[in-house]
């Protein structure tokens, strides 16, 4: 045999910079194989080859530190597709993992932009007011001690002393307890605390006296999930946890997710298995950081959008994908914990808050809970900003919702530079109109930097606030016309004509790690006028079936919402107009409902009936929806007028300095500090 | 290294005649090392050098087909208890499995006596007339369809069907129908039928119109298991399958059961499993049988004594071997059979039948369901005799309950040449007191054969009923004195003298598997006197309770109890006198009484009532239960007259033939037809 030649039917494939390795079958793509070792690629399109994003890059050589010789043609070759979305970086030995097969031994990098793990977590806790009144209650008794003349259970010894002690009348236990009974009894010397779940099931007993009931709120979103671990007695919030949602690997939106369920066999069992090894995770690193342990968590409340909820309980998303879009159920679900796989306390019960429509989800009800305009006079316009866009709006008398199409380039997809928010991100620009001159503030860098004192080669790619804040500052200093052409009078060193138009130049060369400019292109430029286009439209749609031109205030919620500068959200045209001091960033409001659930179960009973009294609005069925779309692609709108803009912009031409970047941000008082 | 020595650190053993092997750390006893390779070792005392009943045989020489040296000295030496057990077996090359460590490669032969699995099931389902009013009910609709103007979901749609078409309120679903439901809505085209637990819970649906509802009743005896599959819509017995309890290994009675609870840290856990995986493996068979599968098991009903119900829910026994006797709970339970580990139909409910007092468990409350002494005028005692020995006496009035210790004497333990209902056992036996010589009738033999006509070679022991009949013959032909004693006046061929007093030859040594005379013992008539009493000094106490002298009715329940004569069990005293065609042999009763429970929801409620209501006598704590006992070890009584046993032994004196067999035994008709 050719001994040059690989032969190995499981070549070693080694990733850095984890250094994470396995044999892996000769013929697998290297995407499957990263998955196969743990390893998480980057990928939006989830192997169809059409993102571009998941791209490795094959070292060459011998690495004895690795026990490994790697070669280039020890991978499939460069096909013609994967060539015309490599572009540049095929020089630099780039390929996409999803379209690179193995052949023999080889050591893959996966530059920064193509690791999932690396996420900065923005969803972090707002303080609110919360009263108290967990389903969760314990409670401490001394049962009579068994005698030979006395033939009473354990268990029937234990209702006696709560009955007595208590007043607690026809309660359950669940079997998970029951089988500690005899021996918690005994190691308690008779006295127990007892934990009652909704007044009626003891889900579980502890030795003596024993203070602690907990509890953990989840957000499942598209591409985060947080969790809250809660004091369900005092309502403090005791740690708070976030992570990659591990789904991104099978398509970053929602319907590439709903497509990897119908095109796998396995593909929903797969990311259910997912999902819930996630929030196991989650919770064990929300307990370690209290100093607790996962069965202390005596309640869980989760809530997400209609997919994730559907693949979180183990359903078939597939109808979610297409008209007339029929969920499984809108009711809140009541289901123990341990029969999703969540290993919490053995009896703990899992609540699910409920669904509103086919596009609307629980996370929705969580932001309506937390935000409660179904409780205010005033007119409330809400955005939840995600990987998916969704409005509310109303008052006390009436409340609507929508969701609308976005798409995920407020993600940094479909971005020629996009990224997430990851380190090396740009997620602040501004354009003064005088010198067109870009001043960037990177994540992972407290600084606004102009072009000399930028650290050089810091920068990896524009996140979702950046990109809305560069789109409307390049508006703004008058680079880009209303209609988001660039404006063919303005000449300027940062502007180049490439092959698809013309490009503004935010970063050069030498800034970035890949040696390559980090540009803002017409097509990008597209791609948010779409998007905040969609958003616009369900909104005004909303308006007009409720019958006001403005609304008295304008919440922008999620985790991606809460970074965005509202008043470059409005020169954007992405939200109506409305003065800037009833605009308010609220951070991750559905993971705040959440955990208003868990803290109070009456709060539980509110979300089912406000779910099922918010009307929703199929966006797809209104016809006036397409004209609304395109009189909003323009910047910001070709029919509304703007005044709050207008003054903005003249403040804007006044004081272009870094002083008044700190007034951009209505931010309430967040927990974290931040 | 001397190469002849046993070196190896993981000896291969072989077990025959199954074959099954393994590789086992050196130093394993060979109990352990059969357990751990899948082989099951009849073993009583469960280790502990008392009953040696584990006997094997360690073969030597080369062995080409298993490929394997095996050698005496691969083993452990004969220890002086071992071989005080073993007594001249041992010249035979026998060990004891529990006492013999592995020190290197052997072949090991399990003589038939000590194969646990060879067991004949006795345990079949009597012909009972039962009302057919299950907690499982299956109802077809017809579900709109989702439209986009109404925005409802599977759940919601299918809800509303149920209470329009059906009049069905305020149901709950399980998750596991839950996750179902989009695609059977779908499959069914919108028709679909509806699987309901209690009439409240969703638990199951199915596309399209689909009859069929089925339960299984299981009776986890200490000994045998018995599984009975039903039709629940019919009520027709579609399947019964019986297994032995694969916790036998563990020790055969249920005192040794709870002590390996105590003295192993996994003890419980492996019981639980071991018992679940039975059940799981019951289960399998029975839908086998009935062309069905195990998920079309919608409901299951479970009863066992009180210790097989705390294994069988994971709950530490250890209360119950010790006073007061403190059982975790006396309510039934309803419990998600996925709960306990059962592979039934995902949503299916396991119903556990409530439990009287410490010694008389689900079982016991099984039987009153079935023979229903509270619904009766007549006075009923009923005596439940398997490893365990429980009493009940009553009428409609009042009904009391006592457990009696035993001990496993029935069960062929603790006597000479004892052994389980397996092939080779003697199960009947005659003795004329003419000539005293024996005529016997062995299990897998259909003729009662004296000493001439016996096939050589077959008698492997004597089971239960076998020395019942033994004991009781040897008493009415003269040779045993009422107080037990062999009759020193008496002289025969068939009586020797031993090392530990006389002893009475039922089968010699060319009849016999191991080339031994098969004996009965001074000993062995003393277990069995001690055994009797007990059971009799529990009913006399009863009847002392009760106030009466005599039961107007003697039932023999139990799948040990099916088989007993009762005119022999009377000579024996083991039953109080009575008329006997006042007594009735009705085969496994508790198994009869799951079975109700399972096809009648409403007789669960009962059972709930009456187990509270029976009143419990702890015979421990009787101070006159010691006066009784001792009264009650004389053939038949020491007090109590007997006159119905004068007619039996002049009857027995006339035709001491071969017909008079066939009249001995009172049963009703058996499902199986025997």
């Amino acid at each position: 045999m050719d001994k040059d030649k690989p032969q190995n039917e499981h070549p070693l494939v080694i990733f850095m910079p984890s250094g994470l390795r396995g044999r892996i079958p000769a013929g697998t793509t290297l995407l499957d194989a990263a998955r196969q070792v743990g390893v998480e690629i980057e990928s939006i399109c989830g192997g169809q080859l059409t993102c571009g994003k998941c791209k490795i890059r094959i070292e060459t050589g011998t690495f004895p530190k690795h026990g490994i010789r790697s070669e280039e043609r020890h991978v499939s070759p460069t096909s013609p597709e994967e060539a015309e979305l490599l572009k540049a970086e095929r020089a630099q030995g780039c390929r996409l993992a999803c379209s690179t097969t193995l052949l023999g031994d080889v050591l893959v990098t996966i530059p920064e932009e193509s690791q999932t793990r690396k996420q900065i977590i923005r969803k972090s806790a707002t303080e609110r007011p919360i009263e108290v009144q967990p389903a969760i209650r314990q409670v401490y008794v001394t049962v009579e001690e068994p005698k030979l003349e006395d033939p009473q259970g354990d268990w029937e010894r234990l209702q006696k002393a709560l009955s007595v002690q208590w007043g607690l009348q026809s309660l359950r236990m669940d079997v998970s307890a029951l089988q500690n009974l005899p021996e918690v009894l005994r190691q308690g010397h008779w006295s127990v605390t007892v934990i009652l779940w909704q007044q009626g099931e003891v889900i579980a007993v502890y030795p003596g006296f024993r203070e602690g009931i907990h509890g953990l709120a989840v957000d499942i979103g598209t591409t985060t999930l947080a969790a809250y671990l809660c004091d369900l007695r005092t309502g403090e919030l005791l740690a708070t946890e976030a992570m990659m949602n591990p789904q991104v690997t099978y398509g970053e939106d929602l319907m590439s997710r709903v497509s990897y369920a119908m095109t796998h066999l396995d593909g929903l069992e797969k990311m259910h298995t997912n999902i819930i090894h996630a929030i196991n995770e989650l919770a064990k690193r929300a307990v370690e950081q209290a100093g607790l342990q996962t069965q202390d968590i005596h309640e869980a409340v989760l809530v997400g959008n209609t997919v994730m909820h559907h693949i979180l309980l183990g359903i078939d998303p597939n109808q979610l994908g297409k008209a007339p879009f029929a969920l499984v159920t809108h009711d809140p679900l009541d289901i123990k914990a341990r029969d999703l796989g969540l290993r919490l306390n053995m009896g703990a019960n899992a609540h699910i808050l409920p669904l509103i429509a086919g596009h609307v989800g629980a996370d929705n009800v969580g932001v309506l809970l937390a935000e409660e305009p179904h409780a205010q006079d005033e007119m409330v316009l809400i955005f939840d900003i995600g990987t998916n866009g969704e409005i509310l709006l109303g008052n006390r008398n009436r409340v609507l919702s929508a969701s609308s199409p976005t798409g995920p380039a407020f993600e940094g997809a479909q971005i020629t530079h996009g990224m997430r928010a990851a380190p090396g991100a740009i997620e602040r620009v501004r354009i003064p109109p005088q010198t067109k001159e870009p001043r960037l503030k990177i994540i992972s860098d407290d600084h606004w930097s102009d072009e000399a004192a930028f650290p050089p080669r810091s920068v990896a790619g524009i996140c979702g606030s950046g990109i809305i804040e560069a789109v409307a500052e390049l508006f703004m200093a008058g680079i880009l016309l209303p209609d988001g052409r660039f404006n063919p009078d303005c000449q300027h060193p940062r502007l180049l004509q490439g092959d698809q138009g013309r490009a503004y130049v935010l970063a050069n060369a030498e800034q970035t790690k890949s040696g390559q400019p980090v540009v803002i292109t017409q097509k990008d430029v597209r791609a948010i006028q779409l998007a905040k286009a969609a958003l616009h439209a369900g909104a005004k749609l909303l308006m007009k079936r409720a019958n006001i031109h403005t609304a008295d205030k304008i919440i922008l919620a999620g985790a991606f919402g809460s970074y965005i500068s509202p008043k470059h959200a409005m020169v954007l045209g992405l939200i109506p107009d409305c003065p800037l001091d009833k605009v308010f960033a609220v951070g991750n409001a559905a993971g705040d409902g959440a955990r208003i659930a868990l803290l109070n179960r009456q709060k539980r009973l509110e979300a089912k009936e406000i779910a099922r009294w918010v009307e929703y609005v199929e966006t797809a069925v209104e016809p006036t929806f397409q004209d609304e779309f395109v009189a909003a692609l323009n910047l910001p709108h070709s029919r509304d007028p703007y005044p709050h803009i207008q003054v903005c912009l003249s403040e804007q031409r006044d004081c272009a300095g870094a002083h008044a970047d700190e007034s951009d941000h209505v931010t309430r008082k967040s927990s974290d500090g931040k």
